[in-house]
């Protein structure tokens, strides 16, 4: 899924060339691409697909060549997770109706590429031949109150259990609980299932948009498509995959396409951000000895500075003198300088200047 | 005089385009222009010189369309302001002997223009016609140790003090010192004396000076001056006019041309600035209801920020967080964030990156 518009890392991030389409650590990959290389070694190219809006197609083109063209599918407007897997399923379904899907954003980052393989295998092991969904739950390694949590039930097979409930982004003593607790995860976003599972949920949690899929599908893979497309996505409802289907999953017995479905988690450990936010950023990039990070190209000097993130691009030059703890993020001609403690409100912060 | 290269305003003012080519205070002339607009209503342009680096010479006269172009005079290479104000002197010598001079900088600022004309005038009034030599002298609202001070001595004509003696940039309990006792004035760098006493003090006090300038004189005003100054300009020695005749007129009797001369001080109070430093850029430019002010196009926003002087152009934009007391100047693709009470290091900042 690479529709997203990421206001959170704005001015690098935004509309015009959002997160995931820029190599923000400094590695030479973007984050889609590196999205994608996570699966090289076990996904085909002509088996990996894109989701993205219509403005960004032609750059995920652009930045994965190896990927069919026909695979990368345009949304003309944003209605949220739920419509954009259903777009895919149907898609996918049409032609290969015993697919197994490993569904993920395309802006996060693992460290542990070969535990994440072996997780990912593990996981579609699981569903495969199944009604199961399966969501990959982050072991927390703190009390972090930016992501809903997995709370895991019993034990189910191998390293599998089943989801008991998804918990909304908690204050931080109910986060604090979690972790003294245990049996908690945090929710990556990143889906396991067969492709005819989730066409089954769909269809029984969301009737109307499965009813419009039916109809889009009609003109699949023809010159039709995209009109087809055009027309009828709009007319969906705009709904996460998380309320659609994983919610309605948790926590009680299901039957989809006549067999015995569930909700599971597997837990796992491979080094996971979803670079959410700029602190989380400057947690994954290479820091000097006052421990300031940088990301970009330009040429940053630190004086009596420490603990900074900092964006520069296009070869700007910067000299960063007496600064404890700042965000400093030159990108399009904007510069934002504020308190990495204040990021939460750099969204707002980006709302003063004039369009 | 309008050569420097203004390494203290850097990355605004830098030798591409220093200081006073720059519009700093947002009015839309630059100083080099405010400054000849200041003695506009009394001196034609025809009567204006201005003394520049041959690098600069274009943009002089780009932004000077009134001054005649052979009155810009273009030094080959810097030798401090006792050459350059040589050259200038030999120049109009050679055509108006009986010319009296003001001398000036080219990047200062003055808030009160009609106060200016008046000691302009009064100065003028006394130096015409004698040997004599006039500074004029701020005076000292704080003690400032950027400044030179000139020690007053008694009283001469009207508001014309004699110089005692030429202090240097004072510590900071000196400064106080100089304040409380009274009679001393920062010197701004401005002269008044006739054409004739600057060639016969130059001729007395630096003989080698003036028999360079005599050999270029037989070039003047024809096709070989260009290249009779290149060749001949660069053997002056490098020294300042205050060394090289101020200090050695001050406090005692001397004799020029054959007449009686002293070096002598106008106390004023016009609003001078030098602009010397980003504080007093602060100062002059207007400010928010948090004491932030900004030069240049830019559009900048502060939120929970005071006491910052910010420099932004090509309409950058910018959002400030959470500073205190900062510089934040962006130019020439390098932007310079610091504290504002360590302004004095900006020249060490600047080496700190790559050439």
């Amino acid at each position: 899924m690479a529709g997203g518009i990421g206001s959170r890392f704005w001015p690098m991030s935004r509309p015009e060339r959002p997160k995931q389409f820029i190599d923000v650590l400094g590695v030479g990959r973007t984050l889609l691409q590196l999205t994608v290389d996570r699966f090289g070694k076990d996904f085909a190219p002509e088996n990996t697909w894109v989701v993205t809006s219509a403005a960004y197609a032609d750059m995920v083109a652009e930045q994965l060549p190896d990927v069919p063209r026909e695979n990368i599918l345009c949304e003309p407007c944003m209605r949220n997770t739920a419509p954009c897997i259903a777009y895919v399923a149907w898609k996918i379904f049409a032609k290969h109706p015993n697919a197994s899907l490993v569904v993920t954003p395309a802006d996060h980052f693992v460290v542990d590429q070969e535990e994440f393989r072996r997780v990912v295998s593990e996981g579609l092991n699981f569903v495969c031949g199944t009604s199961n969904v399966l969501t990959l739950g982050m072991s927390p390694t703190r009390p972090d109150t930016g992501y809903g949590y997995i709370q895991s039930a019993h034990k189910a097979s191998g390293n599998v259990l089943a989801v008991g409930a998804f918990k909304e982004k908690p204050v931080l003593e109910v986060a604090q609980k979690y972790l003294a607790e245990g049996g908690y995860f945090w929710n990556a976003g990143i889906f396991l299932w067969d492709v005819r599972t989730a066409v089954d949920a769909i269809r029984k949690f969301e009737p109307e948009v499965a009813e419009l899929m039916d109809a889009m599908a009609t003109s699949f893979y023809t010159s039709a498509e995209k009109d087809t497309v055009a027309n009828l996505f709009p007319k969906c409802k705009n709904i996460s995959i998380d309320y659609a289907v994983m919610e309605r999953l948790a926590g009680h017995a299901e039957t989809l396409g006549g067999r015995e479905s569930g909700v599971y988690v597997l837990p796992a450990n491979f080094g996971w951000s979803d670079l959410g936010t700029w602190g989380s950023l400057h947690t994954q990039l290479s820091k000097d000895d006052g421990g300031n990070a940088v990301s970009g190209s330009g040429e940053v000097v630190f004086v009596e500075s420490h603990d900074c993130v900092v964006r520069a691009v296009g070869g700007k030059k910067m000299v960063l003198q007496g600064l404890e703890g700042y965000i400093v993020a030159e990108d399009n001609n904007t510069l934002l300088v504020c308190k990495k403690q204040d990021e939460q409100r750099i969204k707002q912060f980006s709302e003063l200047l004039k369009k």
